[in-house]
């Protein structure tokens, strides 16, 4: 596994140096420093968990060791996958008006970068049918690939941009926080390119045609869903140490799935206090906020939903008909049911 | 042509239609409005020349009327160009912090929208695709569209990267503003989408591999470096009341080709003049620098340069051995002979 993580970082250099000597463009020493500096500071910085998890679907969709050359292109595809996680956080980063990322400070608050942040998130995106261009331009999935991307890059941008009109300033109105509208955020914007799309990628390596897997895609857009519900709930009640963040998902008048439960089991009078306290700064009214979470016993509520879900998707997943399928969905299931962090 | 452009025009009340009701998605009514309203408010604003020269271009390449669907297909395409358009020009606005584009305040200014404009302008673009899909995955150049479409986006970001980080402020250096930059700046953010853009999707359209138009593509590119000369010129000598704005490239320290070429033939004491006055907005410096253009009789070098590379682009454009495409190419060429707008 660390060995797979250190092939995975040597790919990540081939395609770098690949992209800046890229024959559509003739780029001057200048433009090359920037983009290799940008690339630095946005691309490889994460967990690699959605990169990584093509190269170990592939493994188990083949049932068998990869070639050097297999292993290489799964590679590149999970790097595409991080690339487009990249554009989407530098952009999201400018919208959100955030401070930092990854222990960094965003790059649109880098020196001299500012607004320049816009144009560098377009480049990343670019970067990815390059890459997809050189190294798959003869096989036959090639046009499913493009395909795969760019539905997914639909999808997830669509996702953010119902939550942003949804969390519009100045029309902080809880009334609009229902559980579909949660649930059609967080398929969009967070399970399809997350969950799906390294999936779909290995799919397509292994020769499947992903009409036939309307299925699968279904168990990990559900899958996906269920890690961000995770995500919301640790936001609020995870030990901040292990998590590695305060969350301010109260403050921020996020449409978590705890805040959409909470107002779903409220009564009248609960439910005026979520209304009063819901979206401020105040620290007073987040342990307002805070203490119906307690009172709602939503710990608890929490804790059913994991379960039911994790018995919903272990009998999907159980019901499909390719054992090397479960094995990929398994693992992906595996390494989220009841995370910490 | 009034004509085609009410068709043009129709088409985009089609595909706008297909794009809020694309399956990919379930968009509520208030994402479906709010797409609604930033399409009509960014998409078909504009000229429409990029758009409608795809039309124009198939249809001398074919050399006979086209067909209803084949109308309409080019149109699409026309289309896809715009939406392109749409999505650089969102996103510059942005970057240049400008206040107007196409006679009305600019998308990221207008009320409720702020950033959520670099969100828009990744939809815009993310639309083309979908088109594309919609309409073209069974021909057999569908392939071929997406990497046009892939290539010249890369390019153009590649040229506005090139442009942003030479005018990077804090470092206002003319030293850096050469003709091979200008050049390079113009060729990549202007010419590969304006002008090598439409007649490549009309030579896909006709069933041409684009592998056998390099020279096409390096005549339209020479093109589209005029055209962008002309419109640097423009910017200083034109008269504003016909081009419809004053400009500001001497204030806003552009790499325009009037400044680059000022400098290629100034003298030691005539380069002080534009090193202490250009990029400034105080009026007084600003006319000092109009002053140097004049002395340095720019107007008559501009002409020349207008007239040879007119010559030049005739010549290569009768060195093509197909008529049809020599048809395309002069037709782009009468359009901004000499344009005074």
């Amino acid at each position: 596994m660390a060995d797979l993580k250190s092939t995975f970082i040597n790919v990540y250099s081939v395609l770098k140096s690949e992209l800046l000597h890229d024959s559509a463009c003739e780029f001057s020493d200048d433009s090359r420093q920037w983009i290799e500096r940008m690339l630095d500071y946005n691309v490889p910085g994460g967990k690699l968990n959605r990169g990584l998890s093509v190269i170990d679907s592939y493994r188990l969709l083949k049932g068998q060791e990869l070639s050097e050359e297999e292993i290489f292109l799964a590679c590149a595809l999970g790097w595409c996958i991080e690339w487009l996680q990249a554009y989407f956080l530098v952009l999201d980063d400018i919208m959100d008006d955030s401070h930092t990322r990854r222990g960094q400070p965003c790059w649109f608050r880098v020196q001299k970068v500012g607004t320049i942040a816009v144009n560098d998130g377009v480049l990343l995106r670019n970067h990815i049918p390059r890459i997809l261009r050189k190294h798959f331009r003869g096989k036959p999935y090639y046009v499913d690939l493009l395909d795969l991307f760019n539905e997914v890059e639909f999808q997830t941008a669509s996702g953010q941009m119902i939550d942003l009109i949804t969390t519009l300033e100045g029309e902080k109105d809880l009334s609009k926080y229902t559980l579909s509208l949660h649930r059609r955020i967080v398929q969009y914007k967070t399970a399809y390119y997350s969950f799906y799309l390294p999936v779909g990628c290995a799919l397509l390596m292994a020769g499947e045609n992903l009409d036939n897997h309307t299925d699968v895609k279904n168990i990990l857009v559900e899958m996906g869903t269920y890690f961000q519900v995770q995500d919301d709930y640790l936001d609020c009640f995870g030990d901040p140490e292990t998590i590695g963040k305060i969350g301010t998902d109260i403050e921020d008048f996020k449409c978590s799935w705890v805040v959409v439960k909470a107002l779903e089991l409220s009564n009248e009078k609960q439910k005026k206090v979520l209304y009063e306290n819901y979206g401020k700064t105040n620290p007073e009214n987040v342990a307002k906020v805070k203490a119906l979470y307690k009172e709602l016993n939503l710990q608890h509520v929490f804790a059913e939903y994991e379960s039911q879900s994790y018995e919903k998707l272990v009998n999907s997943i159980e019901a499909h008909p390719s054992q090397p399928v479960q094995a990929v969905l398994k693992s992906f299931l595996a390494k989220i049911y009841k995370r910490q962090k």
